[in-house]
């Protein structure tokens, strides 16, 4: 009688403990599909069972892929992983009962009030996302976000923080230790304690791999503490490692039930049945969505204000595990899926406009939150409130969508904590996985990552070479002079930007001429 | 010789008075393209002039398009409307000034100290972007912002301004004056001042167009003051009308000057030429890029933290603008360029992974700043600062992804000040509707919007019967005989998501049963 209906409870997921639902009722694949894909998910479980028990995951680096462990440590395939796992937990629990209690304080106050995070990707997407989900409205220590080498925006934080910085507790984040923009971020914060008279070491707290060269800097200052990151817990996969979990206890989020939401959907998702775990029929519906080579984006909608950063967070996460431009067999197949979206109701009145009626190169993935809001609600009229307007908006929207063949997928969750919060991070996870086993790419590498930093660079190289030759010259030249002197001819346009850049900062580099020419332009120092 | 050096000289577009370079030469387009389109630019500069000459431009409402008055208002067909954009600007100016001296202030303070912003959409977008690109540090009023009606959202907002309520002037912006989630929000706020024991209406303003609904209650209630909008502005083109100049005044910044660079862009993109105009430029290359018909997503990545809201004001300007199901001639076109995007370099560590190797279903636009920050920077290590790495970046990555087949347009500003922000906004906004012509589309209304408001609409209405039959009943029922007895069996899918969510609220509704089987739950009151 009713077709919709009967296929929305065959398909429904729900998980008891967890009050989540999952709903991919509304993607139109046919039943055939389970059973077309049956051979690839058998591979996918048993590649994600050897990937659990410690096997290579990740050829390029040579290392294993554990975070899954981070939440059950005893899965760890060594007692020495095992113990380091349940220290680096209780090492957060005593750093922070002792920053929380003011045992340990800043060296001109009383406690530290804020928090200066430092890092960049998968060091500052995670803490981004849990801050604006989880953190209460008043937090023991409020959390401050440098996530970019821009001067401008290290300025603005630092402006804020500025009567502040004598409380603020620096985290630098970085696993290699090298990333450049969390050094110089790093670089310039210290800067900022030093034109203070402060002491940036009783300040400064280290996430890295030990040894690492932050490791080395740390432990050279005698900072407060040095926090461990594992080589085989990836940038995007480690928000419940010490990269996500310190500044969460920090904030007085409670990270164990983070930990136990995550390792409940873990469990979950260990269920190798394609209709009963709901990370595969994610992955099937991905599949089924973007035709199993990213033809479609997977447009991420959250009915929830604290979930905003959740789509940016799946944007790093779905994007840098599958855009890979070869499968694990060498063969070219650019695969990915593109990720986008903010929040609902919001975006109904921004964009919803071109996926209702516009292009069709998407399908959706909506957020559903059951609980309103803590307490009760007014009524703006008899029986309604704003809770039920942002219910009704969510129903009706998908609605809207599928009868016009836009598809969707409905996750709901009963409210926003961290056990919830933590399951999800987990499902996701979980569904990256398994969809790169089912198109047979590498999900836990990031090869093209490394190449922008070469050619960045690279620019650096040329920019000093430059200011060398122009040093050593009395005349103003073009920059046509300027390439041919720098041995880097076919370099003009990188130099002229280096350039255009300098002079624009006053770095001692002027340039006189047509600026919309500009081999018209002639280059001189002063 | 160096072919690309040159190419890139040929299509350079430069702007003296601002500033500006627009660098179409990375997008891969042959001369002939040009040529081909030619006689669409001319059709798309005359349908320009004839909308700035006030035809009616958007026959669905039969209204006529007049963003572009807004900085020139001698343009504006008639002498009232002339007069009406003057005094508009006149208007804010005054009242600002009396706000920022005292002179209007709080019944219980002597100044304002917050602006509390309730809008959604293109109320909400364009404010947030200007606040985050020029709020000076310490802002004369600081903004907040509800642009949802997520109850725990809206508390978040009110929980944080709780101590200063009788200090926030609040302004509630909706056009039509009848947008729910705006008017959802103006009543939990108003709950909250009457919490308080405040005076609602003297703290209040509303911005919108005269006798609607919203003015109708400012003007029975005594509100401090009541603005104008046209119907000539669209939601998504009033960054430059009360909507983005009220807030950004209070906020101390140069509405004069976002005017001005608004009003200089728009003398550049009334040439009908292709190449010296930079909004054409544009909308070639859009073109070009995503085949006149989406196949490819816009990724807009602006190198400073200040424009981040950049990418998320241009998504709802273009897909808004550009996502239509019909052309102007009622042909099924299903239209649209997809947008999305954060901030580089931020983003190379989340998602550039899949741009440089991943589907090859985008094209890219860098937004460069020249300049790093005010004030001189620190040297990382001789000769080299933060801002060199940021910008080492930017060519790096526009440099590798280039010799990967990924195309891209950078756009170059010298700093992000209120000219330049102004300038921005215009050029996007006629590149909009050039690509509206070229592509035969209406770009000027929104009629998917409707629809999903009366879907949700309908939502609510079915909510309202089924809480009747509820508490009518005096036993439990299953889900179909609710729906048997509401008259909607075939609702029963909505039905269920209604009683779901009522309980999760305790609003007064039980569910019993198995929740995985939701054929299964007896629903009853209590």
């Amino acid at each position: 009688m009713n077709e919709l209906w009967q296929r929305y409870q065959d398909w429904l997921y729900y998980h008891a403990a967890l009050g989540l639902y999952l709903d991919v009722s509304r993607m139109r694949f046919e039943a055939s599909l389970l059973a077309s894909l049956e051979p690839r998910f058998v591979r996918a479980f048993q590649e994600m069972d050897a990937l659990e028990k410690g096997a290579i995951a990740n050829p390029d680096e040579n290392r294993m892929v554990g975070h899954y462990w981070l939440r059950a440590p005893e899965l760890a395939p060594t007692a020495e992983l095992q113990r380091a796992i349940v220290a680096g937990i209780e090492q957060i629990e005593a750093f922070v009962q002792k920053i929380h209690s003011g045992a340990l304080h800043p060296p001109l106050a009383p406690k530290f009030t804020d928090i200066l995070s430092i890092g960049i990707g998968g060091s500052a997407l995670g803490p981004q996302f849990v801050a604006g989900a989880l953190a209460p409205q008043k937090p023991p220590l409020g959390i401050h976000f440098i996530d970019n080498t821009d001067p401008a925006g290290i300025d603005r934080v630092l402006d804020g923080l500025k009567d502040r910085l004598g409380r603020t507790l620096v985290l630098v984040t970085s696993k290699s230790g090298g990333t450049p923009e969390a050094h110089n971020g790093m670089v310039e914060v210290q800067h900022a304690y030093q034109v203070q008279g402060l002491d940036f070491g009783r300040h400064a707290l280290a996430i890295t791999m030990p040894n690492s060269r932050l490791d080395s800097l740390a432990r050279s200052q005698n900072w407060l503490e040095r926090f461990a990151m594992f080589d085989w817990v990836g940038g995007r996969t480690s928000e419940l490692s010490a990269v996500g979990l310190l500044p969460a206890a920090l904030q007085g989020i409670d990270i164990r039930a983070m930990l136990a939401g995550a390792r409940q959907m873990d469990e979950a998702t260990r269920l190798a049945s394609i209709r009963g775990n709901p990370a595969a029929l994610l992955a099937m519906s991905w599949y089924y969505g973007s035709d199993g080579r990213g033809s479609k984006d997977m447009v991420v909608l959250p009915y929830k204000d604290s979930l905003l950063l959740f789509s940016r967070y799946l944007q790093q996460l779905v994007m840098e595990s599958l855009g890979k431009e070869k499968d694990r067999d060498g063969q070219l197949v650019r695969q990915g899926i593109a990720v986008y979206g903010n929040k609902g109701s919001t975006d109904q009145h921004a964009y919803v406009q071109q996926l209702r009626e516009g292009v069709p190169n998407f399908f959706l993935t909506f957020i559903e939150v059951l609980e309103d809001r803590q307490g009760p609600s007014i009524e703006l009229e008899p029986g309604v409130t704003s809770g039920d307007y942002l219910s009704g908006l969510l129903q009706g929207t998908r609605q809207a969508l599928y009868e016009n063949r836009r598809d969707s997928i409905t996750l709901t969750i009963s409210r926003v904590d961290p056990r919830s919060v933590g399951a999800i991070i987990a499902l996701y996870e979980r569904a990256v996985g398994f969809y790169g086993s089912l198109v047979n790419i590498n999900a836990y590498d990031q090869p093209g990552v490394e190449a922008g930093k070469k050619a960045a660079a690279s620019i650096l190289e040329l920019q000093k070479r430059i200011l060398q030759v122009l040093q050593s010259s009395a005349q103003p030249m073009p920059l046509a002079t300027l390439a041919q002197k720098a041995g880097t001819p076919e370099q003009i346009e990188a130099i002229y930007k280096i350039v255009r850049h300098l002079e624009a900062n006053r770095r001692g580099v002027a340039l006189a001429g047509d600026r919309s020419r500009p081999d018209s332009l002639l280059v001189s120092v002063g």
